[in-house]
């Protein structure tokens, strides 16, 4: 391992675009916050990393943010932290990259406009990036995935259902992710594994530990085809609030989420919720009523209208399978596309630089719009492939070469 | 047991309105129709029973009622049925009694018109009449009553839940019905007892017969402080047809239906879309995603969004209480309520006579209206109590007497 080289603050004086200058800002930010903190997200979007990091050493920042990051501001293990990954056999996967899960985590990006920043428990924001470990693209591994959860206290009925649904999930080309926890989790990895699929372990704590201890050999199985993955930079402890911010990261990576047993107040109805609010179609697999490892699920079942009874895997591909062609590459550009776009839309999109990407408080002054509706066509501009998210800002999508005969 | 006596075309030219040529047309209606047959019910309903049996015994009824009818015509069993019946402590409840379960078998006479006459196999239309076996009466026992109904082939964990069920719902005063068949119905049953509460078993056969043999002590325990009903008269077999028959009553009797463990073609699936059909609250209980009993189950809940997760009698009263209350006494009577009916209402209201009752068609004549106008609003003006129906037809409600201090 080589020793961490070079000052921060004389890195972050360098070009905003240059790609390992912003890995190394991202891992600096991913260790200085806590993940799912909505305003320290949206900063960073709005400030480009580079430049957050450098403000935030400059004492420049906003008091907000400056009080969330405390004394942490003052001392940098970015490079530290990303050699200890490198030695693990993990990356820090950046919004910036090709592998990062852009489609799966749009829905985080809406539900942090629709849902307003107020609420910090729902932590319904997009990471500021993510530690990978394992061969496998994050992307291309979620892309048909289906989170599979439920309770640490399981049953074996539990556990046979959730490795059947798994291993039926993997014959059918789908990916499970689940939280590697004891019970229903391990189950569902379990099943997939048997199956010989890769499999998805998104933790609560840095990936270069395993928790619970109980499950690191499933843990270092799970490495040998699949990706265990965390908001949390190496070496993190697995504290609670982290496995809140966790689970909406499961299910915002997974194009549907099932609960296969759960007790009244369960984590994995957590995950369910967040789902819910994330627009996810969301599953629950019954059980005995006479089964308090079941009455959680019964609950969400009675409770929430849109959980739909799931008995097999086919079944869950009924609920997800739509959605899992629709988001599966990057979604068909019609011709008309600018013709179907709102008048904000449109005024963002023709302010939008050829060349170097722009914050969008630039563009919205261009557009003569508030911030906030820049903010909320974005990534509907980008989602229809308009406009693309560069380190610097939003600048108009490079043309993508047409197939022959298109 | 007295002989028959009296030919029935000699009675039948007597008075329309004398309450016991009423019973006796309707034990003759009941022999000579199979139940459930929507043509049958609409001429009876139109004619009146003494004016339908005079028109069939003299051939002048409508050619496809008499085809029906068939030699059955020729032929009269109405005094011997109605001995038979008292000599096993059983009556004949018609549409002119008190006792007649008004309020319950409106859903019917609503989806009669609604569903049209083209589906036979549906058959939802009122019954002509009921035999009843047991001492209370019909109309308080099924005022605030839940079926309960699943599979012949019951586990041991679908009869414990439909006991249970049951017998929670006896404890809050609900009485519950079903159709005193092997397995779940059985457990419903005897859950209800077990809790020292009148159940009322909905046969396919005579009320005389114990069907099947296996449960005749069981019936025999119900009759002691329950019913047993059925449409067909004394003596009938419990053929295939009347199966279905019955179970849309088990529906419209009771306030909601809850199917505990049915397989994947279970004869308890049709009682839940009968339910639906009526606009009852239709619940299901959950079972194991492994187990054959619990497909029929969860298909149900995957088919219909509104089913119902329940897992106890107070979930299932969640979900049919509102409707006891509406409908367990005769609805309140607002001032107002002459405004708010529609036009054609009104008519047909100002067409009805005071004194003698008159069928659906002269009103129609009087009010300026197709007769299918009138027989849809009668009905709601019955449940506002400004009606009434006699042997002979409609006529306007006597008032009711007010309570003091009203």
């Amino acid at each position: 391992m080589s020793a961490p080289t070079g000052s921060l603050a004389a890195a972050v004086a360098g070009d905003p675009a240059d790609p390992e200058l912003v890995r190394r800002a991202r891992a600096w930010l991913s260790r200085t916050f806590e993940p799912g903190d909505g305003e320290v997200v949206r900063w960073v979007e709005r400030s480009g990393p580079v430049a957050a990091v450098r403000a935030l050493v400059a004492g420049t920042a906003p008091a907000g943010v400056r009080r969330r990051a405390g004394r942490r501001s003052g001392t940098d293990q970015s490079l530290a932290d990303l050699a200890v990954a490198a030695r693990a056999g993990a990356r820090l996967v950046v919004p910036e990259d090709a592998e990062w899960p852009r489609a799966a985590l749009h829905c985080l990006t809406v539900a942090q406009h629709r849902h307003g920043s107020t609420d910090r428990t729902t932590a319904l924001v997009p990471p500021l990036a993510l530690w990978v470990r394992g061969g496998p693209r994050l992307d291309e591994l979620v892309d048909r995935s289906v989170a599979v959860v439920g309770s640490r206290a399981s049953t074996q009925y539990g556990d046979h259902v959730a490795g059947d649904l798994s291993a039926g999930l993997a014959t059918r080309g789908w990916t499970t992710v689940s939280g590697a926890a004891t019970g229903i989790d391990a189950a569902a990895h379990r099943g997939a594994l048997a199956a010989g699929a890769p499999t998805v372990a998104v933790l609560a704590c840095g990936v270069d530990r395993a928790y619970p201890q109980g499950n690191a050999r499933l843990i270092a199985r799970i490495l040998e085809d699949g990706l265990v993955v965390s908001e949390s930079p190496p070496g993190c402890a697995p504290l609670g609030h982290r496995f809140l911010v966790r689970n909406r990261l499961i299910a915002a990576l997974a194009q549907g989420t099932v609960v296969v047993e759960a007790a009244a107040r369960s984590g994995s109805l957590a995950t369910a919720k967040r789902a819910l609010d994330l627009g996810r179609p969301v599953m629950a697999v019954p059980g005995p009523v006479t089964a308090a490892t079941s009455v959680g699920v019964h609950q969400l079942l009675r409770s929430e209208r849109d959980v739909q009874v799931v008995t097999s895997a086919a079944e869950v591909l009924e609920a997800v399978g739509r959605f899992g062609v629709d988001l599966a590459g990057p979604p068909p550009r019609p011709a008309d596309v600018r013709d179907d776009l709102s008048d904000v839309a449109r005024r963002v999109l023709d302010a939008c630089p050829v060349r170097t990407g722009v914050p969008p408080e630039r563009l919205a002054a261009v557009a003569g719009c508030a911030e906030l509706d820049a903010l909320r066509v974005l990534p509907v501009l980008e989602l229809h492939g308009l406009v693309e998210r560069t380190p610097t800002g939003w600048r108009v999508a490079r043309p993508q070469p047409q197939p022959h005969g298109a």
